[in-house]
Formats: C-alpha cells, sequence, structure tokens
C-alpha cells in the first residue's frame, strides 16, 4: 500500500518487531562496470540487505532502493540492474515498494534498504555468545574475495559471471537464518560481509568473550575450472560472502545441512578475550583484517 | 536496539503500520556547499523524510542515513551536517537507528531513510480527494523557490541562513500532520515538496478528481529585509516548501491554525478532471510545471 504516496504503508505480522537495513553499493567502492555486469551489480546490491535480515534471524518484507544514474548511461544497462535485483527479490517475496531516484555527476549510486521483521524478542543479535558455545559457518568461505582476487591481477579479463556465483550472484542464507531462529539454536549470528576475522571479532567484541578457531576446519570455496580451492587467505580474510557465521550452546544439536547448505563446526567461544587461530603451524592470533573492497 | 548488529530492531505501538520514505540530498542536484551551510544541509536532508511522514499523518520513529563523503572533506563540515541532521531530529525525538558510510569519489551523496508509524488503516493517502472537498494549504508558499532564484542571480552572494528559514531550515509540519489524522479532518494529503501545480496534479491524479484554486487565497511567503512578499510563480510552482496540501469534506470543520501554523482554503475539489486558476485574469488552466531543482 502508498504506491504514489509520499510513505510506503506496510502492515507487519502481529506481535513483530521491524528490521531496517540500508547499504549502498557505490560504483568504484563496491563495484565496477568493466567487471560486472549489470544484472550481477543489481543481485550483489539486494543480497547485501537480504543477507542482514538473514542474520538477524528475520523475514524480508520489502525492499526500498535509491538510485542516482549518470546522464549517458545506456537504458540497457539500468533494465539490467533492475532485471538481477528483481529476479532476486522475486525469490524471496521482497516486493520492490519505493525509493528514490536522482541524477548522479558521479558513476552509479544505490542503496538498498530492506525492511523485515521477527517475532517480538526474537531477533538473533551479535552479543548473545557465551563461553562454551560452539561455532559455525555456512557454506564455504573466500570464493568472493579470490574471484576479486582474480580480476585484479588481470583487471581486463572478463570473467564469466555464471561460473563464479560465490561473487557475481552470492546467495543471502534467509532460510537459514530464519531456521536458526525458529528452532532457536543460534545464541549469536552475524552474515560474513566483512570476512571471518573481522566479522568473528565482531560478535566477540559484541558479546564480550574470546574465540578458538580450527584453522583446518574452515570450509574453502572451490571455484574455476579444473575445480580449485582457495588460498587460505582468502578463506579467512575476504569479504562479501554473505554465508552466515554463528554460535550455539553446547549441549544444542545442529544439523550438518539447513535449507540444503552445509553446516561447518569451526571453533568455540571462549571466556578469554583473545581470538586464537588453531592450526598445523601452531597457535596464533587471529586479527581482524580489514576488507576494504577494491579502490 | 539493535545498534552494532546487522540491523537495526524496533518496536513499534501495538496496532500500528510501518511508514518508510527514503529520499537522496546530492551535492550538485539537491544543495550547493558554496551557498548552503553544513547545518543547512543536514537540516534539509531529514527535514525531506520528516516531511514525508507528516503528509501521511504518521508519528516519525527512527532515521537512518547512508552518507559517501568525498576523501577531502573537511571533519568540520562532516560535524556541522551531523549537528544540523542531528537538532530535527532531536526536536521531534527520532534517533538516528543506523545507516552506511563509504568514501565517495564524487560529491557528498546522502540518503536518509525515515521510518513512522500511523494506526492501522489511518494513514492519510493522496487518494481520498472528493467532489466537493476544500483544499487547503499549511503556512505559506514559494518561499524556498524564490530563496533559490536570488542565488541562482548572484551566484557568489552568500545568504545568511537564519534570514531565509523556509529555504535554509524547512520546517516539517509533523505535529499539524498528526492532528489531521487524529481529528479525521483531511480525506487527502500531500507535502508540497515539488511546487503546488505539481502536487495538487499528484492529488488530483490519484483521486481521479479535478480542482478549482482561487490564485488570490493562496498565501505567498514574506522574506528578506524590507520583507517582501514572493514572487507568485514562486507561489504557485515553487518547491521544497515542505508545508502540507490536504483536502477535507465540507461539512468539516477546519481550525484557522493548527500547532501555531496558519490554515488557508485555497479551492475546491470537482468531479472533472481538469486543476483550474482563477485569479482577477480570469480562469485557466494549472498546468503542474515540473520542479528541477537546479543544475
Amino acid at each position: 500500500m502508498g504506491i504514489g504516496d509520499d510513505c510506503a504503508v506496510l502492515r507487519l505480522p502481529p506481535h513483530h518487531e521491524v528490521l531496517v537495513t540500508t547499504d549502498f553499493s557505490l560504483e568504484g567502492v563496491h563495484f565496477r562496470r568493466e567487471w560486472h555486469s549489470a544484472a550481477s551489480i543489481g543481485h550483489r546490491c539486494l543480497a547485501r540487505g537480504l543477507s542482514d535480515i538473514a542474520a538477524m534471524g528475520g523475514e524480508p518484507r520489502a525492499a526500498f532502493l535509491s538510485l542516482a544514474l549518470p546522464g549517458k548511461l545506456p537504458q540497457a544497462w539500468v533494465d539490467g540492474f533492475l532485471r538481477g535485483l528483481l529476479r532476486l527479490a522475486g525469490r524471496f517475496e521482497v516486493g520492490l515498494a519505493g525509493g528514490d531516484t536522482a541524477q548522479s555527476s558521479g558513476g552509479v549510486l544505490a542503496d538498498i534498504i530492506v525492511l523485515g521483521s521477527v517475532p517480538k524478542g526474537k531477533a538473533i543479535l551479535r552479543s548473545g555468545a557465551r563461553p562454551g558455545d560452539r561455532i559455525y559457518v555456512t557454506g564455504a568461505l573466500g570464493g568472493s574475495a579470490a574471484v576479486l582476487r582474480k580480476m585484479m591481477a588481470r583487471p581486463r579479463r572478463k570473467l564469466e559471471p555464471a561460473s563464479f556465483p560465490q561473487h557475481f550472484f552470492p546467495e543471502p542464507r534467509v532460510q537459514l537464518g530464519r531456521f536458526l531462529r525458529e528452532k532457536a539454536l543460534a545464541s549469536a549470528m552475524i552474515d560474513i560481509s566483512d570476512g571471518l576475522s573481522t566479522d568473528l571479532a565482531h560478535i566477540c567484541e559484541q558479546s564480550g568473550v574470546g574465540a578458538e578457531i580450527q584453522g583446518g576446519a574452515i570450509p574453502k570455496a572451490v571455484m574455476g575450472k579444473p575445480a580449485k580451492q582457495v588460498d587460505p587467505r582468502s578463506a579467512l580474510h575476504g569479504g562479501e560472502d554473505y554465508e552466515l557465521l554463528f554460535t550455539v550452546p553446547r549441549r544444542k544439536n545442529v544439523p550438518s545441512r539447513i535449507a540444503g547448505v552445509p553446516i561447518t563446526w569451526i571453533g568455540r567461544i571462549t571466556g578469554g578475550r583473545k581470538i586464537l587461530l588453531r592450526d598445523e603451524e601452531g597457535t596464533r592470533e587471529f586479527r581482524p583484517q580489514g576488507w576494504e573492497h577494491f579502490k
């Protein structure tokens, strides 16, 4: 309701709270038109917002798009962008309920706002992790960053988006996040948008705890032809995978797959403040390494 | 709740619906740093969103700001911008609950999202005007556009913001809009962001009606020293006044002031499709004239 009005009007289920997230997708910061197809840019734009809703265990309800476009942009690009965005929106039954448009004097500027909802008091926060909780990740990590590295190493080679879906068409884990909330499994959750090391640090900081990660257990993305595991650095620190990182009290059983996605146990929450990484080389501090997109 | 989380979590009063509005404020399109102080830009950025909530008869609940800044921008500018925005937010008890930040390769880019709420089914839409309804405006019109004309005519003269509040610090009519909803007075409402001619056309189109406006009745803004009424063109077509335009069934009495703001009866809704303007020069069609900001 409210299409053509000053505001969109949304009715939520009774006893639900509102979830709100906003995310920029800026040309030259979050994407490049030389590297990313219009459809991929539209998809990634919305995926960022849906993934934030997923990370709270929420259900996405509506999206709003503020879009500023350079005057000389071909209409076919805009159509492709919206097609990519709306295809993803359709799969999650999220309507595009409003937004704003303007002319940009620079590149393409998009700001996506996703509204979701969650039963009152049931949102999964970053702050609920407790010593002894087990740490899990969904899917496999590092795929998106490894593709970015590939493109940066050879900027003029255009990669086929369909062959590298981790980067070009990441899948927000909405059903999975909702399952964890409905079954009251996760004590804390975040989406891996900035990289495992950074996002784990967010959970530990908000929860006032430490962690110990088994490096060998971290599921690494596999991609390319012939299929190859990504480098460890991409898996440990690479952002924009949009997998979920969550903690579960030890007494609870976690399925090995949820909503078709493999779940991997990678470590545990500790009472200290340090985040440690254990692997064949020994034990060391697992420091967040900023994920800076590309410049 | 949810600060430091993937989403903000908002609890609304029971039996309320969510109102959502998003508005860009882009350097070179909606403001110029040479003309507008940082505080004015921050104020205007949020005022656009609050005014949309006001136009639905809603109550603003929270604001979200996505802000992309050029690398070389002085910190003092950012502080001034946020001060202007937060001062207005504070007056309406609206918290800044989240958003996003990024570096801009062009100018300052802000996208403001305001969430509000309204009791279920009580939002005042643009589509409710019926033949015979009287048409009202709040405050006085044309002040913002007349200031813009002044600046465009003499681009290097810097106007004192405090002397021209209509343009630099417009007042969103939140209490007034809420009063009209609580008293069930308005059948349709819109805020005058694009100009009277354009916004009246929106109401008529959405309601499937026509209108007749008494040109002489339109309240024109007064400003400058010595104080002078703005030109008729600014009052008829000028945007960004953020006054409210609303319709009321004939049998209902409308106070001459609401929340301290004068209310003026300027015409009536008709069963035709045309919008007519009557003044001393006769009767003619009152066509929407696009408000294009400045370029």
